[in-house]
Order: C-alpha cells, then structure tokens, then sequence
C-alpha cells in the first residue's frame, strides 16, 4: 500500500508497531484523527511523549505510580503481611476489582522466559527477596499466570525464599465459575480434582 | 479501573477515544510502550503531532498530499478524461490497487449524511462542480459507497452536473467474486440480474 504523503506514512508506521494493530488499522486510525480537531491529536501525542518521559515507578512494588509510594503502599488499612506477587500492573488491577485481597503487592515486571530471552535478573525479584529478609511478611501469595513461564517463575522464586519462614500459596487452579465441564481442558479438570475443596469451604 | 497513575490515565484516555479501542485495549498498548525504549514513544508521539499539524491536501483532487498537486494528479500519463468521484483516501488506495483504473480522482471526504449533519457544504462539492464547468472532464465516474448516504450524494452531484456534456457512470453493484449466490442480499441479487450483462463482456 503506496500512501501519497510521507507524513501519513511516517504515522501509519509507528501506529503500526503496537500489538495487534496491523496497517489497514493504523491508516483508519490516522484518518480518523485527521478528522477530529487538531488538539486531539496534539493531546494524544503529548500524553504519550509524558508519560514516557515523566512516568515513576513505585519503589516499592514497582507498580506504575506517580509518588514514590504507590497509594497501594502507602494505604495504611492495607495487611502488610500478606504479599501477592504478580506479573503486571494489569494483574494488580485485576485482582483490586475483585475486592478479595487486601493485603500489598509486588509487581515483577514479567515472568522468567528463556525463550524470550527474560531471566531472573531482568525481573524484580532481587528488591523481592530484600523486601521479604526483615521478617514481616509472613504470607507470599503466587498469582502468576498458570503458564510454563509462570510456573517457572514461581519455583524459582519459591526455592530462594523456601528457607524463610514465610507461609507460601498460589492462587487456585480450576474450572472457572460458569464453564461447562465437558469443554474445560484436561490438565485443569484434573487439578481441580485433586485439588477439591471441602464442600462446606465452597460455598 | 481506578488506575494507580494519573498520566498512565491520561494516556489511556487519549487512546481509548479512537475509534475501535477500548479502555482495556488503550491500557495494553500504553504498557506496551512503556516496555520498549523510551525511543518508540517519542517517535509515535512526534509522528502524530507533526502530522496533524503539518498535513497537506492536493488543491486539485483533496486527496492527503505533501505537495500542492498530489502525484496522481502530477502524473502526465493519467487520462484527465475520466474522474472518479469518491469519499476518502483509503476509497483512492483501494482503486489504485486494482491498476484498472488510469483516470484521475475526486476526494469528496464523506457523503451526505443528514443524521451525522453532514450536508452538501460540509465536502468538496463545490470544488468538483468547478473542476467539471471547462469541460476537460468527459465522464464522471461515481465511486461512492452503495448505502443511502452514497446514493443521496450521488444522486446529489447527479443532479448539479446533468445539464453539462458529461457522462456519468457508476462502479457495478453485483455479486462479489467468489461470494456464494444463496447468501447475497435480495437487493444486490435482483439488481445484479436486472443489470445483467452480456457474456461475453463477463469473461
């Protein structure tokens, strides 16, 4: 696809490098913004040059924050002996919706993927395992994704604090709620097996 | 979704207001920048800034164009004859596709659309009415969308050219090669036997 303008092009081809946005997207997008007035498009691109340039990290649970202490953190009604580990800030937000955990996070920053070429030294695990020495965690929650790299993640993790006397556990693995059975697939459906609950517990 | 920081909500509404994105969707590509080098950003950013402020039109066909005259206006081997009437760009990069057409185009930038309070005065009608009066052009093609939008601006142009010495065609309406018959519309299937063409002008 020739486009008569180098300018189109130019944005055509960096739109186009976002995840799962290919250039037939990308041009109505562009097209789209060529319709709307001029400050949307200048507000869309000074927001993202911003918060590239601007954005801060919690220091300590690397979560994207604007203060040095994500309000996560810095929330005193929070359990702070309760740490979830996960792999994203979408993991946090996700698991904040469900209104369950009301304990601190400590966000990786992605999980442990040779293939990718991602190994422990390039996730926040280090600043992890100091977090954890004083003592006054006593719970790590695992809440990866239940992925080979994820799974990967946790075993690592857990064999450097597996010494520490720290009370370990991962989310649970199962048929989630609604799913027919007869589609669930058959590693999970097995777990789910093993892994049964207490009826009394399940309700 | 309350988001830990105000500029990664910023961003991610900036992006959530085009069109086809999400607010989920909006917040994975902005973590997706935040990953790659601070580079990409600031290019994407940039991009979408100096476009929108510096885009052109070719003062002769209204197609996006960094020149005064866009070059399939500039090109001397295009037969000026024939002008093709269409919405929008992406309509002129899907012709030129084809390689069937060699005449030359006129960008309307959207049809007549009293909902959207898109009116006559609103597209570049008045340009073509002007382009069309020393009499160069000797048949106007209508290349417009088959909707009732596209059918009000084509009869809409129709009726302003058809006292001049110029012949009007439009794109044939029919089956899409390779579409099943029992699955057309009734409309498009009546249409396309009552403009039946002969057999031998088919293969």
């Amino acid at each position: 696809m020739q486009l008569p303008s180098h300018l189109l092009e130019r944005a055509v081809d960096e739109i186009a490098q976002l995840p799962g946005i290919g250039r037939r997207t990308a041009l109505r997008l562009v097209l789209h913004l060529l319709k709307q007035p001029e400050e949307q498009s200048l507000r869309l691109a000074n927001a993202l040059s911003e918060l590239r340039t601007n954005i801060g990290f919690c220091t300590s649970c690397h979560l994207i924050s604007d203060t040095e202490i994500c309000s996560i953190c810095a929330d005193a009604k929070r359990n702070r002996e309760e740490l979830c580990i996960v792999e994203d800030i979408q993991d946090v937000l996700a698991i904040e919706k469900t209104a369950q955990y009301r304990g601190l996070y400590h966000v990786l920053g992605g999980k442990i993927s040779p293939i990718d070429g991602i190994g422990p030294q390039d996730l926040f695990i280090e600043p992890l395992l100091e977090k954890l020495r004083p003592g006054d965690v006593k719970e790590v929650i695992f809440a990866l994704s239940p992925t080979i790299e994820g799974d990967t993640t946790n075993f690592y993790i857990y064999r450097k604090i597996k010494d520490l006397p720290i009370k370990t556990s991962t989310i649970a693995r199962g048929i989630a709620v609604g799913d027919e059975l007869e589609y669930a697939d058959e590693i999970t459906l097995g777990r789910s097996i093993v892994q049964r609950v207490p009826y009394e517990n399940s309700i």
